[in-house]
């Protein structure tokens, strides 16, 4: 029933706008090359944060020793949350990479595919953003500290394992910024399509 | 200029889809009441954050003492991010409020209204997003502390202190359900107006 009235609507689009066919084009190319940029971010901040593994020899408070002790993402839950959303992301953004690439080769179905593109990364962007917003967040009194309830600085220990923290949420930062440009590049899209 | 063309594009509107008027209508005022919701929730965050404060006697650590303490929100960065996010989109809340009532009252420029909305919405989504992550990720270690680095609970201490973050921390959560709705009821409501 698509293919039925899909001539019509493609006649009625170029008669009205006959210029819309290449910069529609160029869209989906951004959309592509912006989606594997979503695709890679989320990968690298994932590696990063999983590869952030540090074993100091710290002194036992109210003891005269020393113990090696050994920091990696999993002591914290906000750390996980933030692997798991940046997983969810980078599969969402090889999978929505090949489907816009699918867009450029046969633009027929883009309107709906646009659509659906629009809803699931602001979906997506919820979780990035907020996954970002927690660890930068624990992060941030490990590397300061927190006088007031007693939280002790870890980054001047853990120095290591802080930078690959630190570099982890600068890129899903990153992935953040192009969730929100692709779901504005969407959103732009679809208002062009609407005949002036 | 965009008076002139507004007169075409309704009659073509009007005899591809007839019925598209009323169901308009009713989307405009599902966006007035979520917008004013948005604001609402927004305020109610900031305010009952900005009343979480609870005065202590605790031990100081290494002397026979207990000083009076007090816990309030701006001992923690995340929070004073959070209380920033929370204003600005109260502020988005009830602005937008009023221009979607405008719309009610004047549909002629609705479809620039929404695309406008759906863009801003998603910066919005962004801030309050991540905000309500770094607040939620730090109560979270208030909540159950963190054996790994040696940061203690707070909450078995500042109990009425942390019921407030953690109702605040709710209604973001809200607030961003809220953003993400209304950024795709403005997306839809942009992709009806492309004639089938």
């Amino acid at each position: 029933m698509a293919s039925t009235d899909k001539p019509d609507r493609e006649s009625i689009k170029s008669e009205e706008a006959p210029a819309a066919h290449p910069r529609r084009s160029n869209y989906s190319s951004v959309h592509v090359a912006l989606r594997f940029l979503l695709f890679a971010a989320s990968v690298t901040a994932v590696v990063v944060m999983v590869t952030a593994k540090q074993t100091e020899i710290v002194p036992v408070p109210g003891l005269p020793i020393s113990v090696p002790l050994e920091a990696k993402f999993s002591d914290s839950p906000a750390f996980l949350y933030f692997i798991s959303a940046l997983s969810v992301a980078g599969l969402y953004g090889i999978l929505t990479t090949l489907a816009a690439i699918s867009i450029v080769l046969k633009p027929a179905y883009a309107t709906r595919f646009l659509l659906h593109f629009a809803l699931l990364d602001v979906l997506m962007l919820g979780i990035v953003a907020s996954a970002t917003g927690a660890a930068g967040g624990v992060a941030y009194v490990g590397l300061k500290g927190n006088s007031h309830v007693r939280w002790g600085k870890v980054c001047n220990v853990y120095d290591k394992f802080c930078q690959h923290v630190g570099s982890s949420i600068a890129v899903a930062l990153f992935a953040s910024v192009l969730l929100v440009l692709l779901t504005m590049l969407s959103v732009f899209s679809i208002y062009r399509k609407i005949p002036k």
